[in-house]
């Protein structure tokens, strides 16, 4: 079985080929592959396949029809996800290097519908869903209780900027931060920022860590970026704009219009080749 | 750069072709490929040399005359290592898939001299150092003190045998088990044990787990598994014979004879293809 792999700002995923959606990508196979010791290793799969091979793709060609090409995500545990900011740029960024598309500026489709996404050398932008700000919450962590903004990307995210006399390396994130389990019902992925001061980026540049739910703390998630984004913008008065964030693995910027979400970032081809699908069974001790 | 990734009970590794030694693998380079988010991710490199196209190994034929191969072993932290138990049955694998070796039984040369491995199509067998048992002495974890046999394997090992009132799934082993800085000025790679009843394998069958010292607990270790058995063995009152260990990434068998310790296990090639080498540059952030 061909495979890929590829990273945008630390997110990595394992690229399957299957033009013709003949391939049955059960939980098994995506945990075997995404395994980091005992197969290739990845926080997900991509699975490429042509929109129009898909039966049920085709029957809904108001949500999917101006996408060439549809990417079946799936979590690293073999679950389904709708969407993925970080994946949906690699997966961009696969079409265009294998030459699947014929422009650089295209639509993916998505199970949350029609992605546009522009493919540069350099970068891949990818247009999400636009944060909606709900109000302020806290999370507690540690011994210490910090402020924050819930915002709506699509999934639940809690924006906390750090006071002054915290610096976002002392932050220990190894546990869950504690919130209002009544706000957050389904979980929450919590994003720590602190400004960044003397680049070039200009003001609304903040450096971010994110502790995920269900996972932990992660290199890099594109919607917690978007989020982010938005509460630095609307902390200096801005409804839109510009900003950039420093994630562990990288960064991001995300331009915010009325209406769109821009997110933009490193997105890379690491290597390719054939995965020996027989090999990658568990052990049976 | 071509590449195939393989394993070993959990242990992996990255496999490079380089039979004319004509690359130079730098401590970037291997870090790079290692990187399980920006690479192709593995606990080692395992550069396969013919032994007569290296100028030094050339120049020693006593000592790596008899091998065709050499493993160049680096550990993924770019440091250079004499020997991996697990990294030479794999390499072995790799001689017999790719053709590389005529016969299923031969040498490899590794910095630590001539390895004698034997591939079949299930387990590969590799002839390690023979365990010298040193003395008792004592391991902490958490609040407890458990009692152990202090083995050379050529690295420094510590086998506890759980006394029957601690199960070995009940142990914490997130921090370094506090041992006596005297005997193990270098540190030590400490296993605890359990015996597995009721299984077919026979009364010399314990399951293990090990802390490796600079690393923290990993799913399995070669050479301490030839500890673990020399000490299970010495425990049943046997200088010599046949232990099967079970660690978390699959089962181990070991051969203890007067001169020589067999280690035997499952390795297996999981994908092979190109790593595209530009593009294993870490975040510039």
């Amino acid at each position: 079985m061909e495979f890929t792999k590829g990273q945008g700002t630390g997110n990595d995923f394992v690229i399957i080929p299957d033009p013709e959606g003949a391939l049955i990508l059960t939980p098994e196979l995506v945990t075997g592959l995404c395994d980091r010791r005992f197969g290739i290793g990845a926080d997900g799969v991509l699975r490429v396949v042509r929109t129009a091979a898909d039966p049920e793709l085709a029957a809904d060609p108001q949500r999917y029809g101006g996408a060439e090409w549809f990417m079946d995500y799936r979590n690293a545990d073999g679950s389904i996800a709708e969407m993925c900011g970080n994946g949906v740029r690699v997966f961009a960024r696969y079409l265009v290097a294998r030459e699947l598309v014929a422009t650089s500026e295209f639509l993916v489709g998505t199970r949350s519908g029609q992605v546009a996404v522009v493919v540069s050398e350099e970068a891949v932008s990818a247009t999400m869903g636009h944060p909606r700000l709900l109000g302020e919450t806290t999370a507690r962590l540690g011994g210490q209780v910090f402020t924050g903004t819930a915002v709506d990307c699509g999934n639940p995210h809690l924006v906390c900027p750090l006071p002054r006399s915290v610096r976002l390396t002392e932050l220990e994130l190894t546990a869950a931060p504690v919130v209002d389990p009544g706000l957050f019902p389904d979980g929450v992925n919590v994003e720590f920022t602190e400004p960044v001061t003397g680049e070039p980026a200009g003001p609304d540049h903040v450096r971010m860590r994110v502790y995920e739910r269900g996972v932990g703390e992660t290199l890099s998630c594109g919607s917690g970026a978007c989020a982010a984004a938005a509460v630095t913008l609307h902390r200096s008065g801005q409804a839109a704009g510009l900003a950039t964030v420093d994630v562990p693995g990288g960064r991001l910027t995300v331009a915010i219009t009325a209406e769109e979400c821009a997110l933009t970032g490193a997105a890379v081809l690491v290597a390719q080749g054939t995965v020996f699908r027989d090999a990658l069974a568990a052990p049976t001790v």
